[in-house]
């Protein structure tokens, strides 16, 4: 397999699974004398953990990350920095109803069909619960981007809804347990997303990451593009179908007089835009611009309706999914979303690093 | 940089500018044994070759590839495998016009910011002529993949305009120039399309791409997720600006209800779906039914609108591109998707080869 | 940084410093449905333990690992398999005289030039403790090559003095503390490190691994050769500054006919080998011949005799290293070399399958 | 298999077989703007050449490199290189006589077995001729190191015959046809080696590379330590059998007050060493003096003397080789052993300069 890790030179590796005793990841290639502590990466995992409203699951975690190694003195020491999460509440009884029976549309047979053996206890390897690592891998990242670089993440669109653009206030994202950037929309889906719950449905989501602050230059054409390193990592979160840029494929429906961004040079002498169709990436480099991308999550496949599936048998037979779920876990995928950005940045950074000090 | 290759197991590496005297590619990780001859090549090079109707740049290239190594007797040797593609048609005098300013939208101002070198003549290494190596390893990955399995690809979107899905038949994508699959769609752009043409303008289309044939159980969850891998590969295809696997973003306007795919034991033991919202993937693996995904093609940015920009030493000035261009390069972007797909495909085919037989 | 992992397809991340909480590894790339408990693990850094004779460092640390996840029900799962192992005595206070001094000979000096930061608590990162994690990774590696495969090392030179090849007695190995296959030899010895150890100085080692039971075809040329993946990954052991395969470098001295080894048909149809002065491999890929490695292990760096050196502020001084340590580093060496080979070899074995099936 | 590849950040893969129409390199990695021409890789290339004196092979070959790609106005452009060599003098009439049997001592046998396809006319793949391949990216590694590093290397030993160390003279190395950095050697190896090829019979040798001029702190522990990735890329030339850093192997018998490299204050604020046992590296981190290696290199197994071998049939018979090989394959492994040292260590620069700034 040998799947689990990401990155060239900012390069992290994830393990465990949701109900065994600890969850963690290994980041490999942190630069060294960066001031680093526990608090700066439970910061961001508070923002993803479950159960702080009733539009998350109820699953309790504390979700308290250990640092392992790599930090001595509270710096970065420039070995591979291991942070530990351990797993506190997996009430396996909650699956009990589903052991012998695959999701339709989950992971739970083609993990079967792959692997040839069951976890059963909540997803196992394929649980979301695994995203809190990503999370922590994206704090580690941060620090290596430093305080110039932002990245944000907003829930833009829940089911068929969307944000007002225009409404657009990246202070409202933390106001709301949505993580939506319009306080009108923010309203108008809490009862949509109550209606959903209390029907055991769920409903999928778009959202919309901005990272801003960073040089022209990051990007390695031809495969180890910008673009395609993002896409790349944000496909690989759970239930994401769909990564775009930019424009994306709104892209399809314009003229290229329509989806030029037009270039005049600044007061400061450097080149300005006056849009930014292309989402900050041009020929998989970045062009100074904010990077903008956006991706699709699809609504969790566990759910009180019942589905017709089969067992591990192959025999015919229905399924109800009881446990404690998301109603819409396109939600808590906006950390995530930021984490995976971050870290191929920083990933990025390194490498601009190495080339471009040669060409100067 | 080191970004110029794709793959783990089946890996290839592209080289070449537009107007260099050859462009390439090696394809490191063939395994031995498998019949391979330059025209099982270059029948997928002529698909994708310039200047076979006026919807594509008039660029005259008989794009005939040479193998240089790793085939013996008509047999593949387990060698790396070079193949080379001479320029032809490079009319540089073409470029002159703008060989000191920047195209709005195009990689021209990215490479010239990192790499503080222009070539002018066309592109260089951003050109979509370097799609011609993706082509020629796609054609080698179909020969990994073996005759069960088929890689086909479609227009079903140009500018505003769908095809009708329900209208769907693969004989006619190889009956018009725009590898439509929609008879009635394609002679409606063919009036859309000339106008686009006549006014020097561009447009962007929606490229679908199949993949039948496959076993369950492709993919290395979590970072290695067959969806992953297939939204970098595709990504990183020049103008390519949103990927999307089965229902894609429109997966995030579905209730769990109507995105899960009800699954129902076949008469011959195996499992059947009754819908394929997942497009063939749950949880990074394929699921053994059809791996469907689409991708959004931008504009070209050489038009022949003037455009305002910049030049090299940061003045404010416009430009007009007049060189030979296509008008939709959505369209010849379809064989090249299709080289992609199948080139990821058949890394995971290797790399599952590698994990299957241990459990077995 | 991003150097702490090694592999392709059987790839394993280490982490932790010798006085930090813990150590540990990621196995990424064990396939599924192998069996696996603690003790298939323990049983190999049994054979490392510090503490279990006078030759060697008399910390004492019982090194239990415990497995975190990617095994269920006994067996292991196909995801990443984390595995810990607390540090219990890491008594700081015996670094305290060294905390400003570099140990001439030793990793102390590089790593605060690269780095810039100085964990002084017994080595940090460059720490022998390290290769536990080598160890538990190897133990890993074994089960993915099954009962056929088996990797035994046996310590051949100590200082000046070299086993006798003609009574080699792998039985004799686990019967004295120094892994010595001559039980002559292990006598001789016993006297000579007794008074090394007493004068508080250190002596060097030359170290052989033995691989039996692995088909022909291992290894993947030019550069993925299965002698420069081994010699990589035992070079990279702490102290290690010579690798050799088969003859090594007694071939320098040798004729191309005495070098050969002759080939002969078996009875079984096989073919066989008169001699294995290739040490098993040819042209990067394994004869089917056992595989023989050796390599050179230089005396440790912490002796009581004073040495001339510098401090943090670059002022002349003395060293002079009271802790506990190793007279002869190359007896602990034995099992960490056969965890490097086995490890090696794992990856090969499954890029071996990967590529062997498409031939058949 | 994908296993012909050498780098991270300055990665090269090379392709081609001795008898096809042309071999080749693609390097990706050279950063941009780097003055480069053919000539600079000729006057590399040229000294590895075949032919130029009655002690290697009498094949005649230009070995005359054309860049493809990458180069624009005689600098780089940061886009992968290209370079191709024609391979003109190919009788494979020559091999008839071997067509159907193994050489003893040779990698015919290995590829037969891992591929099952045979490709008789001189090696293919495994021949020598690839390591034309090594040099040209060798020459682009130089590049990327600047002209402050030197990359240097000789013959040490000769079948049992060593140099006299306290003779060494660089200047040497160009003026006898052995690169003996030694006179008196080079005078007693003419009539050694003479009487060797006359006999038809070959003999190994001893190889010492040496850089100089490069900082501390490049290498990445603890599995991308330089010497661990020195000795791979070294053991993977042809016949290479033995790796050794600094004094090697000969550290195994020294005690460790005798090994240690004492460290003094120097006049200009830096830190001295007295000695360089450790071959300029320590904990896989260079430390600033000279990085220091040797290789051994088998005697080639193309020979005149009959030896018993297979045929492809597995029947048992004799074998003579008759070609035109290298009474003594170590001398013009001299450059290729420099070229991978230099690309080995351009990669490390570039990886260092990735992390290094972080820390600044």
């Amino acid at each position: 397999m040998a799947g689990n890790g990401l990155g060239t030179l900012f390069r992290f590796t994830t393990w465990g699974e949701s109900h065994g005793p600890a969850i963690g990841v290994v980041v490999d290639g942190m630069p060294a004398r960066l001031p680093l502590e526990e608090a700066d990466i439970q910061a961001h995992l508070d923002r993803r953990r479950p159960g702080q409203s009733r539009y998350t699951t109820q699953r309790r975690e504390p979700d308290q990350v250990k640092i392992l190694s790599g930090v001595f003195g509270g710096l970065t020491t420039g070995s591979p920095i291991s942070l530990l999460i351990e797993n506190q509440d997996h009430r396996s009884k909650d699956y009990s109803d589903i052991a012998e029976k695959f999701r339709p549309g989950h992971a739970d047979y083609t993990y079967w069909v792959k692997y040839g053996i069951r976890d059963y206890r909540g997803g196992g390897r394929s649980s979301a619960r695994e995203t809190a690592c990503r999370v922590a891998a994206g704090a580690l990242a941060r620090k290596v981007l430093g305080p110039s670089v932002t990245v944000r993440g907003a829930l833009v669109q829940m089911g068929p809804h969307s944000i007002d653009r225009t409404a657009w206030d990246w202070g409202e994202v933390e106001r709301n347990p949505f993580f939506c950037p319009d306080a009108a929309a923010a309203a108008a889906w809490t009862d949509y997303l109550d209606h959903i719950r209390k029907n055991g449905s769920s409903i999928g989501a778009v959202v919309e990451v901005v990272a801003s602050g960073l040089p022209a230059g990051l990007g390695e054409p031809l495969y180890d593009k910008l673009d395609g390193d993002l896409a790349r990592a944000l496909m690989t979160i759970n239930a994401v179908k769909g990564v775009e840029i930019g424009n994306g494929f709104a892209a399809a429906t314009l003229s290229g007089e329509d989806n030029a961004d037009e270039m005049v040079p600044l007061a400061d002498g450097r080149v300005g835009f006056l849009s930014n169709h292309a989402g900050g990436i041009l020929g998989g480099i970045s062009t100074g611009q904010d990077i903008v991308v956006r991706f699709a999550v699809k609504p969790t496949s566990s759910i009180l309706t019942p589905r017709r599936t089969v067992d591990l048998h192959g025999r015919a037979t229905e399924i109800v999914t009881k446990g404690r779920h998301d109603p819409c876990v396109g939600i808590r995928a906006v950390p995530v979303g930021e984490a995976m950005v971050a870290c191929v940045l920083a990933d990025h950074w390194l490498r601009y690093r190495a080339m471009g000090a040669a060409s100067t």
